[in-house]
């Protein structure tokens, strides 16, 4: 599998996302990177780095996107930027996914204008992979903020691309969906979700029903449905709600005294291990769904490990031909 | 001030109910509680209980609104449950304010046609009052659930209802208001929070602009301005995280061996500061605000604490006259 880095536009460019792609090609001895960006500077961070230069070839660009250029914008004036030049790549064939941590609205209709979308998606959606305290389960939220204002039809190709995902990807034989409502009974949510509900116990997915937020980590369901704003309104409120916990529990801590400060060392690897499973290190982005070739979206802060999971994700979803799937799904799903 | 509990309905009820009321006596000398449910059941649970009698009384209702009933239904067929019967009592006179931990719909529908609403609001908004990582600092969440489907004109009420009430109950002078949105920036939103974006820099609230989700605990706002799906979604989404956390450190800990069971002993007070915090015994429910008299809902398996908090609430609101405030502060709106 040949990978493209987008190095320029995230906050940690292009030190954490070279690093990042080192740790990648030790986890894959079959996967191989294209650093797109200046190349120089690339070349120069790399010098004094050991890694398997077989393996890493480079794409220059002379420019980035920032996250203050506006979507639109960036695809028509900033062709020679790291990002659109990668996704111009990837349309043009010869690679199997691409990976940035720059602007995501620049990458979504970057993605969707260069690469396009699959015969049949209405809109690509931004799929976070979300943790669940269920050992080894992941849930995956389709939409989790690409797109605002969704038809209920948008939510049933939501539907049918999460279950595609989970079932070529993550080896789930019969993903359960449920759909992201203000209570689990039939007859509740807005007028969206409502009709939603009807088009998803038509359609050819597992679908158990509606399922309430608090439900995300729970791993009771492996896909979750929502209209992108909602979808992200959950995202960011478990995001404060978790930050919060680890803000005060941190205040306590300092302000308590020597009893306290040993029994946080006793408890550090605990606390270690819950950061791992529940942090955006961990989720490391978002994958776009819909679109006609892999596009992953690290996160903007991605650490080279967030890095090197975003590109392990993108190596696996190019592997599972996950992106011809969901054509093959959609277009199923069509001709009944 | 005279406050009506309504004794069941609620998962706890009716015990945690009385017990919370006797808790509530504790608080305020002046406050005077009327327990309304089934008076021998209620009377024989009292028999061994020791408080200030001279400080309770009695509405007998012979039947209870349940969790299955549907709320339109229950205010039309169960005028003799406790719920109706004292939302009732309060509608004629005589009382300051409403507890209930039983239906929220039938509460909610109960409220608008029985207590009514205030002149010029559109819809009442259930809001609970949130903790925040800032000292004694609350944000309330208005709406957190009452209302799907939300035009812009109610996102406004609802910021002019939150501020009221922060301004009189909460004494904060000029309450920051936010609106919960995909993206702090002005252009970012669906149709209808753009559309709530101009209506609240034109209207007499202190609008400071957008919020994400994951500040809903952080104290930058006073109060969050969202449609009642989202801010439903919001809620429930910080509660799983809230509950995921806490569920895996246990699980760590349990399977830790000794060195974390003692680390846990030695951080407990830590622990139990934060639940003292976070969970929903402490924000204890929501307020309802834009009727005309107080309505408190305590959340359905509130415990003793968790009603006690709630009947204090009911009686600041009342000794602050946040109703009428609400009334007066929109009647002004209304005139510009």
């Amino acid at each position: 599998m040949k990978i493209i880095l987008d190095c320029f536009g995230g906050d940690t460019c292009p030190g954490s996302a070279i690093d990042g792609a080192i740790l990648a090609l030790c986890e894959d001895k079959d996967l191989k990177i294209t650093l797109c960006g200046d190349e120089s500077v690339i070349k120069a961070y790399l010098a004094d780095k050991s890694y398997d230069s077989e393996r890493i070839d480079f794409l220059h660009a002379g420019e980035a996107v920032t996250n203050d250029d506006k979507p639109a914008m960036a695809v028509r004036r900033k062709k020679d930027s790291s990002m659109m030049k990668g996704l111009s790549a990837l349309a043009d064939g010869g690679y199997d996914g691409f990976v940035s941590s720059g602007n995501t609205g620049a990458l979504l209709v970057g993605a969707t204008l260069i690469v396009k979308l699959v015969d049949g998606v209405q809109r690509a959606s931004l799929s976070p992979l979300l943790p669940t305290v269920v050992d080894g389960r992941t849930t995956i939220l389709v939409d989790g903020g690409a797109n605002v204002d969704c038809k209920a039809s948008m939510l049933r190709e939501f539907a049918i691309m999460g279950s595609a995902y989970m079932q070529s990807v993550l080896n789930i034989p019969a993903p359960k969906v449920g759909l992201l409502n203000n209570g689990v009974e039939e007859e509740k949510g807005n007028e969206v979700t409502k009709e939603a509900h009807t088009l998803l116990k038509e359609c050819d997915v597992n679908f158990v029903g509606n399922v309430e937020a608090r439900d995300m980590f729970s791993g009771v369901v492996d896909v979750i449905v929502a209209d992108g704003f909602i979808g992200n309104a959950a995202m960011k409120a478990a995001e404060g709600m978790g930050n919060s916990i680890f803000a005060l529990l941190k205040n306590y801590i300092t302000g308590g005294g020597l009893k306290m400060k040993i029994g946080y060392l006793l408890l550090k690897p605990a606390f270690k291990r819950l950061k791992g499973l529940m942090t955006s290190d961990a989720v490391g982005g978002g994958v776009f769904l819909g679109v006609k070739k892999v596009v992953v979206k690290a996160h903007g802060a991605s650490s080279p490990t967030a890095f090197k999971n975003a590109i392990v994700k993108a190596n696996d979803m190019a592997k599972a031909d996950v992106c011809n799937k969901i054509a093959a799904a959609l277009a199923t799903k069509e001709e009944q």
